[in-house]
């Protein structure tokens, strides 16, 4: 087994949720490597072995470890598992209950009925939340394409563009330096559009000079994503919008100081939220200060009031953002690595006022 | 209420399922509108009402029919909705069991002490197999730009070319037509790569005089999901490859002249493979004829054995492949409106033996 496996195994065992059943398929990516469409992974008591069908058989063969055995799939599902399990002498196993539908549950229960069946914490989702070397340096890359890409938006933007066009070309630079595709939708939005929660990306609307522009933006790099936002100014900066802009940098730089082994996420969240109340600002900072990101764009922990703990190599985002109706909107968002003693910020892209 | 809307709760109210709630967001896309990332629909027995937060409030009021009612989210999600479903004299709510999780579905039943909460049938989800008018003009003209990509790939296509330089030239010619993003990652894969189950795009791999070059690719446009598939041929075309063209085209050609309202998807799929298996290749198409679309990519009904009946004005693919390892991959694949007496086909790009 590898590192990964060995360390879910023994997280299971102490918790005592043997066998246990891997179906999110982001999970089974991080376990194995394995990017296909369909597969199970059950980690035993005694051995583990990989569920899939027939289309994949070769290519899982060829990304096991020795010791996880690959199960072909006949009849359907239900009754591959519950053969292989009763093989095994196992009666129970535990699924995971935040990534597994309740029809899921419900088949499989009426299903095999020699098998009781519990839901159970998400203990990879858990797991996932502290990176490995391997990841920290995917993820270190994904940042890097991230700052390039905003190196050639300020070169490129100009008053008159759409914001779409602005979308476009972010997407086609991640693309063309090797990333599958983006984190989600880029979010180009100009004057009044920056300070609304709900806005899409126009495919009218051109930025026009005195526009605040607020881009939130990430890609996704051999299976792992960044995330970035910068807001910048086009031409000139209108001095309300900059106070917005100081008081938003000020509350990002005290968390970034913050941020360190054993602090909690609601402490964090706390330290840039509390500057902004103070500048009066705080009813218009209307969501949580961050997010775990990896695999998945939202991972955990959720940066927000709550008593988790931050590790050494968490990787989470630090983002506060003003949303002034009538004025505009301001976010700073960055990657921050937790190290032993503080963080490191993967995004290096300057933070300093931009006029394009 | 809208057309949408109302006949939803015709049906629930027929099937005894009132107060129903709403929680996949495509779906509650699909009856208001809404394109956020925060909401729950509740079609209830006397009234229905729209449960989200204060960054929406605005948005959604502007968007809902007159007789949905906004609630605002305060406390928390299970606290609001227990509260609205007791001030209307509910005690019970039907959820949807293949959108909803299982930890959502066990963190409500505890939570919401003084409701009962019943898995049930996604009913919305069967509602949008048959589309409508405006559903239907908007796959059409998906359809239409996923063509005209079609088109510009052939006088773009050229040997030597990186299999992924052409996935990007799709993305950015969908993205400049309007389209948000793809329908899924776009697979380019040429020569040995076209007939792998388990085969990414590559980055490094340029095409070569001989390939067959298999595109399956689809945009995202204003919501609505378009999905093709051409297999081509570089420069010139192995006589093996050809023959297993010929034999996929003539299968394909035989099941779109076999829609029509009242076949089951079984009988359909049969068509096609049967004329496959009498050629000798049965074992090399292994994936199902085809699946629907609309909101999502991958939607009911699927079209593999079974005896779900096509009705007028569902849109599914039909997309018979075959795999030979060795010799290469071939598949054609169009979207199908099912008309009253037969079939549309939504995608016009030939089907020809295109040597690029």
């Amino acid at each position: 087994m590898n590192k990964r496996l060995k360390k879910l195994r023994r997280t299971l065992a102490k918790k005592d949720l043997l066998p246990y059943l891997v179906s999110d398929l982001t999970n089974i990516r991080y376990l194995t490597g394995f990017t296909g469409s369909y597969a199970a992974l059950v980690i035993g008591g005694r051995d583990s072995f990989f569920l899939s069908d027939s289309r994949y058989e070769e290519y899982v063969r060829s990304i096991l470890p020795r010791d996880v055995r690959f199960v072909l799939q006949k009849v359907d599902f239900c009754t591959t598992l519950e053969a292989e399990l009763k093989t095994r002498g196992e009666s129970a196993l535990y699924c995971e209950k935040h990534s597994m539908s309740l029809a899921s549950f419900m088949d499989m229960k009426s299903k095999m009925k020699r098998i009781r069946l519990y839901p159970a914490e998400d203990v990879v989702n858990e797991q996932r939340m502290v990176k490995d070397g391997e990841e920290i340096a995917l993820l270190r890359e994904a940042a890097a394409i991230t700052d390039s890409c905003v190196n050639h938006l300020k070169s490129l933007i100009r008053p008159g563009m759409l914001e779409w066009d602005i979308a476009v070309e972010i997407e086609y630079f991640y693309r063309k330096r090797g990333c599958r595709r983006t984190s989600f939708d880029s979010i180009v939005a100009s004057g009044a559009g920056s300070s609304m929660p709900h806005y899409e990306t126009s495919m009218e609307k051109r930025i026009r000079p005195g526009d605040v522009l607020l881009i939130d933006m990430g890609c996704h790099y051999r299976g792992y994503n960044s995330d970035l936002t910068r807001t910048l100014f086009v031409n000139s900066i209108d001095p309300a919008v900059e106070k917005l802009y100081r008081v938003v940098q000020t509350a990002q730089q005290a968390a970034l100081e913050a941020v360190r082994p054993g602090i909690t996420t609601g402490k964090l969240d706390g330290v840039a939220r509390n500057i902004i109340v103070r500048e009066g600002y705080g009813q218009f900072f209307g969501h949580s200060l961050g997010h775990g990101l990896g695999l998945d764009i939202h991972e955990l922990p959720a940066v927000k009031a709550g008593d988790v703990k931050l590790r050494k190599n968490m990787v989470i985002t630090i983002e506060p953002g003003i949303y002034l109706p009538g004025t505009g909107g301001v976010r700073i968002e960055d990657m921050v690595l937790v190290t032993g003693g503080g963080c490191e910020v993967l995004t290096k892209s300057s933070k300093d006022i931009t006029i394009v």
